[in-house]
């Protein structure tokens, strides 16, 4: 089958073996999936994977439980042991024997078919387009915030960068809060925000103004300092963003300000697929391009120029 | 009178003007102080302060509310506005025009007398001694962790280091879990440790053990990386430890990981004084030397020394 493979930080196009599940997985056939700031990232030497890359999916069940097998599914990405001691604390996410699909030991789902737990799988309603579906994972990601850090409707919330990530999170926490800004560069992508009557501004423009929250997905390091700059003393600052290098902090500051640092990570399936189906969350106006696996390496650098928002790979029929 | 002067990271014993409070405060002739971490990091630049350095102290009332003249007290060391955004909303500690005593714009408590707003004066009980009523600052900062972070019986808990803050910390979280743990390598402070039921161990034996909350009082920047070490996927590290220089942290590990670092700085007075006074918490065995005021240069190269615990300067008769 054609997959895009990642090795040494080079991208190829290979032709490589249909996986074949083992016990408790399922064998998925691949209709859509979407490049994202981490599949880049890697790209990039984030952490040193080597495979198929891809965790955003749409495919239909090949291979698997009989309720399962025809069945349009996404999946959950950390494909876990259920027995060590995080698993049995209720935090399989932080599995300390898992694999994530196409970022940790496990192939990824930019290729004709790939495999994950039958578990980890959820039915796509039939009325969701796979265009939509397609960002569950990443939906999924952003209702995280929520799961971990309390937002009322009087905090005052900053959302640092509208790209990918960014977007989504916007409109999941403009659920919660009056009192929600996201700042970035880009007067179009702020104006899908606007239009969505989310108050957006340049960064610049944000002043000496803080804030009780502030979630930074701007993916570069350059962003943390910009989101310490405008979280409040005794505030929260939610980090989304993954990628390459380390990051220099006053942690004097920290403590005297009391500042709250929350890596946030995988979140929940059923809520963002509930959001998607009901339509609380559109995703369409966030889709850049679409490409076919075979054009895959062009899709990658398209992905990566500055401002592009979600990049769709086109791997089989529905 | 005299006072320990710091000035362009250079102390001296000066004599310095007698203050005068300004209406709202009291005139506060100081009997006993004691010597921090924090006033050695700013000796070292931490923080550009220049002034009377001191914020732990016992002192008697001599001028200020009918009620409190004459009386014993310790005092709260932030001076605040009660009218800025902060102080409306409760976080006064975080006041945005706060002084500090003996560290942000405020002259300290070591010098023979010092001012401080009445409402920040705590009456000390007349069966608690000046010198376990010197630790009621340090043991409210170190209470200050249970009002951020929900402790529980169950919870897996490590201080990292077993000095001055490290062992009060220890002492307030061994109220909390039956899991505590304090890494440190001087066998005499873990001794002392012991001898209160507390398990300890040297950094090197905590192996690959990793905590749900881990509080990192070591005052110094490598403490952090063995903090980030020991603290378990989606767990908690209290940041204590205030210091010169800056803290290089690999962030998308933050985020893979979900941790959450939390800043922790000063707390509460009330229920600290409780503790002294009850005899919950006894502070004796951690003093080391009590030095004169004159002597005050000779008691901070002593209160340097690795491994020393709390230094007192006598100032004034009781």
């Amino acid at each position: 089958m054609h997959a895009i493979w990642l090795e040494n930080r080079e991208l190829s196009l290979r032709d490589v073996e249909r996986p074949s599940p083992p016990p408790g997985e399922s064998l998925l056939r691949v209709t859509l999936a979407g490049i994202c700031a981490t599949d880049l990232e890697l790209t990039r030497g984030y952490y040193p994977y080597a495979g198929i890359l891809g965790h955003e999916f749409v495919a239909i069940v090949e291979e698997g439980p009989e309720d399962l097998v025809g069945r349009r599914v996404v999946g959950e990405i950390n494909a876990v042991c259920r027995t060590c001691d995080a698993c049995r604390a209720g935090r399989s996410s932080h599995c300390e024997r898992r694999t994530v699909l196409g970022i940790v030991g496990r192939n990824g789902a930019f290729a004709e078919y790939c495999t994950l737990p039958s578990s980890n799988l959820h039915v796509v309603p039939d009325s969701v387009p796979d265009e939509v579906a397609v960002f569950t994972e990443p939906l999924a990601a952003a209702l995280r915030i929520g799961e971990q850090v309390a937002i009322g409707a009087d905090d005052r919330v900053l959302v640092l960068g509208h790209g990918r990530l960014g977007q989504l999170v916007a409109r999941v926490l403009s659920e919660r809060t009056k009192h929600l800004r996201v700042a970035g560069h880009d007067t179009g992508k702020r104006a899908q925000l606007d239009a969505l009557g989310i108050a957006t501004s340049s960064p610049a423009d944000l002043g000496d103004t803080r804030f009780d929250v502030v979630v930074e997905c701007t993916g570069h390091a350059a962003g943390f300092d910009l989101a310490r700059r405008h979280v409040r003393p005794g505030g929260t600052l939610v980090m989304k963003s993954t990628y390459a290098g380390s990051l220099e902090i006053d942690a004097s500051a920290l403590v005297v300000d009391e500042i709250r640092l929350v890596g946030s990570r995988c979140g929940p399936f059923a809520p963002a697929l509930d959001r998607l189906a009901s339509g609380v969350v559109d995703p369409m106006p966030l889709i850049h391009a679409r490409f076919p696996l075979a054009d895959g390496l062009e899709a990658f650098a398209e992905a990566a120029r500055p401002g592009v928002l979600k990049v769709l790979l086109e791997i089989g029929a529905r």
